[in-house]
């Protein structure tokens, strides 16, 4: 569940329609919520402020894969209309918000990439310093709205008047995206928590589950199922999603670790601090150089210098390299997808694609 | 948001049929989830144990409704079938469930009616002494729950082959629902965070919020939207209600301060140690009394003593007779509703609401 700060690949549409349908819902439920007075309100006011700074990669990426199925001679009878898909991509960002602030109020963090979160706005409205009852505040208000907009992305997707068995298929696709997006952040926590084995299946598991169901495949699959693509013919292109989401994610980690921090907007070493269990991390555990790595990593009182140790220990164990290799082996599959007539990715989706195995490839930030 | 251990009134359908559609949909979510390991898997064997066990009082209500509307002269065109009001019944349920446990997530409570709830389930799992590790980790479980069964109520509703008029009135209703629940229980945690005033009319509103329409609104109203009636006619029934969700609740927050501890199954004088803002401590907050009843107020350390003088004093300052005079308030407004032939509410519903009625005033337990 990645806020990226990286530029959105050009080949994607404008994310205008996107922004405009976004405001138009919020401004919808704020006018509302004012009944309810102010504090209510505010938290709207809240979400409108964190949903419309976004790069809306996910509803970009729906729109994309909408337009070119719509396009492509696979396209089948059943379709819904342009209009529709775009409400529909505004509400798979409001689901990623609602994944981000529940993924907060678990890791009980106060900031992403660098900048207070949601909680941490609600925090900064009180005075400082902080008592124990302002932090639960934010942090309820934080799960709250979470449930709220997770209620919202269904209620956006069920309110379609669209032909059943189409309805039918949205809302398993939604459904086989909320399992997976829960069961990946349940892996997180047992990882985060040492209840579950740190082995690198479990990490590769969790990264799959957690980020590439919901911000690749999910994007791509609805475009493809609104655009009328029969039932079954998606198998395709929900590997692309799952290949591109994976490389994207620990492209993310790598980046946490061995990037430049003013750059990607993370805490530098941040992810070494807290002792996240990352592909890198589980792949050095089974190196001769872990005992050195382990002595220092998950200490909150991490120096810069030991950062940087652990950093080197990382690349000499071989760590780097094999998160590396793992990358350029899901990359490689996207391509090989592309390639073949027999998966029926559309041509006018291939440029997206390459333009985003090209950004996650040439990411330094 | 109030787990009920009272009799459910006897003229209630039986909850054979909701409990059996339960049944059915937690195995096939439990089957799904094996595919994703253990631990996801227990999250669905707990939410099992939890939602099979409860006395289905919304569910049942909602069938009621759904009856006494389907039998009456009143009942429109449009209407759903029997087994889809069962579905929508069986979704409420699920929909109580996933707020009880956000709301433990919220309050940190371990217990609900003196037993352990679904995080101090999960923590028993656990060897004894508890760590903050298996405390986050029962804590992330219960809300990630949450958020599945906040989800599966909205995807069963959705997925019901309805005239898209009939389901886009559930999904206002659903909504509406969604909305004060949340709204309410933002505003409990105001109180209890001194974010908000304690002052009785925001404790009223949030009796309303929190409660009142999730537990009687919604069923009552569901089963009259199901049963085919018109679009803006269900005034009385949304009316009759929240009377009887105000009452309710007014009557359990009474009940924990004056009922017998061994009987309603919750902690002793829990509500008084917590320093929950009910409508009786609104009150007395008015009286004179109060900075008697204030100097102990919400002290973790209450004894047994100090609790007994409260309440002496909660009875002496008026506030306990006053709260008696509020629920008298609202169970004379339904029986007036009922009384009015322009309210349209079922004759068959009668004996129901009659029996709600007299199990609120009735309860000692």
């Amino acid at each position: 569940m990645t806020d990226t700060t990286t530029r959105a690949p050009a080949a994607l549409p404008a994310a205008d329609e996107v922004t405009a349908e976004l405001r138009r819902m919020l401004q919808a439920r704020l006018d509302r919520a004012q009944g309810y007075g102010t504090s209510f309100a505010s938290l709207w006011r809240a979400a409108t402020d964190a949903l419309l700074g976004g790069k809306m990669l996910r509803p970009r990426l729906l729109l994309a894969a909408f337009d070119a199925f719509t396009t492509s001679a696979t396209s089948g009878d059943g379709a819904a209309d342009r209009a529709t898909a775009v409400r529909v991509a505004a509400a798979i960002e409001v689901l990623h918000f609602a994944f981000l602030l529940h993924d907060d109020v678990i890791d009980g963090d106060l900031q992403r990439r660098g900048r207070p979160n949601l909680i941490g706005m609600l925090l900064d409205q009180h005075n400082a310093p902080h008592h124990a009852d302002d932090l639960h505040w934010a942090r309820s208000n934080a799960l709250l709205l979470g449930d709220l907009l997770l209620a919202d992305t269904h209620q956006a997707i069920a309110r379609e008047d669209l032909p059943h068995p189409l309805r039918l298929r949205l809302l398993d696709l939604l459904d086989h995206t909320v399992i997976d997006s829960v069961a990946g952040e349940q892996l997180d926590v047992g990882l985060a928590d040492g209840v579950l084995p740190a082995d690198l299946s479990t990490v590769l598991e969790m990264t799959r589950l957690k980020t590439a169901t919901y911000t690749f495949e999910l994007p791509l699959r609805a475009g493809a199922v609104l655009a009328g693509r029969d039932d079954g013919s998606d198998t395709a292109i929900a590997e692309l999603g799952r290949h591109l989401g994976v490389a994207f994610q620990l492209q993310d980690d790598l980046l946490s670790t061995f990037g430049r921090p003013q750059e990607h907007g993370k805490d530098a070493f941040s992810d070494l601090r807290e002792g996240k269990q990352t592909a890198a991390i589980a792949y050095a555990r089974t190196t001769t150089l872990w005992p050195s790595i382990e002595a220092r990593f998950g200490s909150a009182q991490l120096t810069p210098g030991e950062a940087d140790a652990i950093r080197a220990l990382l690349v000499d164990c071989g760590a780097e390299r094999f998160v590396r290799s793992l990358i350029d082996d899901q990359l490689r599959a996207c391509d090989t997808l592309m390639a073949s007539p027999d998966a029926g990715i559309p041509a006018d989706l291939h440029p997206v694609v390459t333009d985003i195995i090209t950004t996650i490839e040439g990411r330094t930030v």
